[in-house]
């Protein structure tokens, strides 16, 4: 008897030893690239809540959420696909997809991950659910026996992903809205390596950078038989060739206000671009070599950061000045930021101080320094209701 | 030791009767205004999960969400301000705050919710956690003896809270940055009568429509030195009186790609206003006077409904083409619509239907029909991540 009641208590405890009920709407997972582990963090309470190890190799990672809040994507350099959840702090399913990868994106309606692939170059769909794979689209050019790494992956709205294959200078857009019959429209000649993509806020451009010459391949999706054209033709390595010390990510241009915001190659320059004509409105001086460029929720403000050697200061543009009118110094080498979903905090990943800093954006204080091992990416779960994270 | 094996099972079943874990990304509330309910429901299931009873009056009832999206405070027309869990299904607190109340707003930090009241009139500021009351701010004018009506009450980025005093022709911005001493800016003689406000996605313009006269107050909270002033002079009842079944809700108007799409007040119309000049652009016929005009989260679409006798149905403008393109016949007495919210599907109250018909934006397919109790406003826990809800 008293070992049956032994039983009903460590039932008990087991039954009962479930975390807490709580919302997801504030939470957030950061990347810890050395020790291939992330942290889940609370950007309420600005704590880190638990931390979750064996996530592979972790450099260049990101992080796409299910549609609950509840589940992150993670997506790691050695083709891992990890799926963490965030309530009960550990891994649901881990899968080795492919054998070098560069990142994902979450369909629309949230039933579909997808991640990008170098080696063998192309796109992998899985069902967000299972993580069992519904479709293999190899990234093929040419005599159909080559394929091309895919970089630049977006979600767009109606179930498609948007991405760009570097080898062949395509830009692929495959609709998945039968997720195990893909259906994919390819433009063909849009500019020499595509090194990145990105889709504006709205959904509706997406942008290639090209490494091979200068310029940006823009296909407007709500028009897509006008095919791709290239813009900015000027924005590149130029003509006076620049040391640049690391190619910035498109998907930290920020778009607010009818002006994108990206970063002027090699140069220590933020380009103002007019999104109704893509062509460039203006320069802003920075510290640096922009590296991230990255729109404060309400666009009001402009958060960059910088390639070594500049790359322990942050600085911020007040889009109405159209000028810089904060440096921060968060910390040595600064590889992420990450705004609170209305705007009101930033969090900044210092890697080799081995912490997160949060700043109030409206007075600049410093509010708090999180623990993290070599932190690098910063990803909210808020980003599970925007278009094109 | 048998009773002692019972208690054990007791509390096993009491301590594990707990709501299982979820996230709170896709969950949402109905407003069921004849029974003074609630109806929980799950957007990536199209389901009604739960229903919660004992709201009191909700006749215009609207809602706002907690950062964390775990709770809903419903604002009802009694005065009422109910803290609903939406994980355990059940009222967390409710107070009566005021006699009769028009809606209400949250900080940009989820801290401090606010309700606007017609009586006594002004605006409450409670704690969002224990709904304590921080801060009450009486909407007095002229002699200081009289108090107005608020109406249009939004918050806006720097935890400010923007509102209009109809009786007044006056519009207040609170600054709760410290929540106990509120410091208030005041626009005077802003026009007559105003009776709505809203700010735009990005926090940056405040407006209110007048009733007293033609036109529409703009305040550029960016630029504050400026002071308020008048556009789109003949917006308003105009020269030839028409008959308005309902006065429409500026909170419905949309802005997208530049443009703002407003409802013509009294005509079978949808106004075009470019947001850089705020000068009338086009008119778009549609099939009755317009309700809400809302945009789907890319812009693509402008979905409107329509008053009485017209209020059974619901049209869908392409904003590229600019004209009507769908016209759809949810039910009875269309109240509402909500996006979900990367906008792949619409959900639609059909009052008199009793029942709320969910449609895929891009087929236009009928995807769900759910039970509900004559239900009206609409409201999904992603408006937590928004500024200006």
């Amino acid at each position: 008897m008293k070992s049956l009641l032994a039983v009903a208590f460590a039932l008990l405890l087991t039954a009962c030893a479930s975390p807490a009920l709580r919302g997801t709407g504030d939470l957030g997972i950061v990347i810890e690239r050395a020790s291939g582990s992330v942290a889940i963090v609370d950007n309420s309470a600005r704590a880190v809540l638990a931390r979750v190890e064996g996530l592979g190799d972790l450099s260049h990672a990101s992080v796409v959420f299910s549609r609950d809040g509840r589940y992150g994507y993670v997506f790691g350099r050695d083709g891992g696909l990890t799926k963490v959840d965030l309530l009960e702090r550990r891994i649901t399913k881990r899968i080795i997809q492919a054998g070098n990868s560069i990142g994902g994106a979450i369909s629309q309606d949230g039933r579909l991950v997808a991640a990008q692939n170098y080696q063998p170059g192309g796109v992998k769909v899985f069902d967000a659910q299972t993580l069992e794979l519904l479709a293999d689209i190899p990234a093929t050019f040419g005599d159909g026996k080559q394929t091309s790494k895919v970089v630049g992956l977006a979600d767009v709205p109606g179930n498609k992903f948007a991405y760009a294959l570097f080898d062949a200078g395509e830009i692929w857009v495959a609709d998945l809205s039968q997720p195990r019959e893909p259906k994919v429209t390819k433009y063909r000649n849009i500019g020499s390596q595509p090194y990145d993509g990105l889709v504006t806020p709205d959904g509706r451009h997406y942008m290639a950078g090209l490494f091979g010459e200068d310029g940006v391949a823009l296909i407007d999706l709500w028009k897509p038989e006008q095919g791709a054209k290239k813009i900015l033709a000027n924005y590149g390595k130029g003509a006076e060739k620049l040391p640049v010390f690391k190619m910035p990510h498109l998907r930290g241009w920020a778009v607010a206000g009818g002006r994108a915001y990206l970063p002027a190659i090699g140069r220590h320059e933020v380009l103002v671009v007019d999104t109704a004509t893509w062509q460039e409105v203006g320069r802003i001086p920075v510290k640096g070599q922009p590296v991230f460029v990255m729109a404060r929720p309400d666009g009001r403000q402009i958060w960059v950061n910088f390639a070594f050697p500049d790359y322990s200061h942050v600085q911020v543009i007040d889009t109405l000045e159209q000028k810089v009118v904060q440096t921060l110094a968060p910390g040595k080498a600064v590889l992420h930021m990450e705004f609170t979903p209305r705007g009101d905090n930033v969090w900044i990943s210092a890697r080799d101080d081995n912490r997160v800093v949060v700043f109030d954006t409206a007075s600049f204080a410093r509010l708090a320094e999180l623990p993290a091992q070599n932190p690098s990416g910063i990803f909210f779960t808020s980003r599970a209701a925007r278009i094109g994270f």
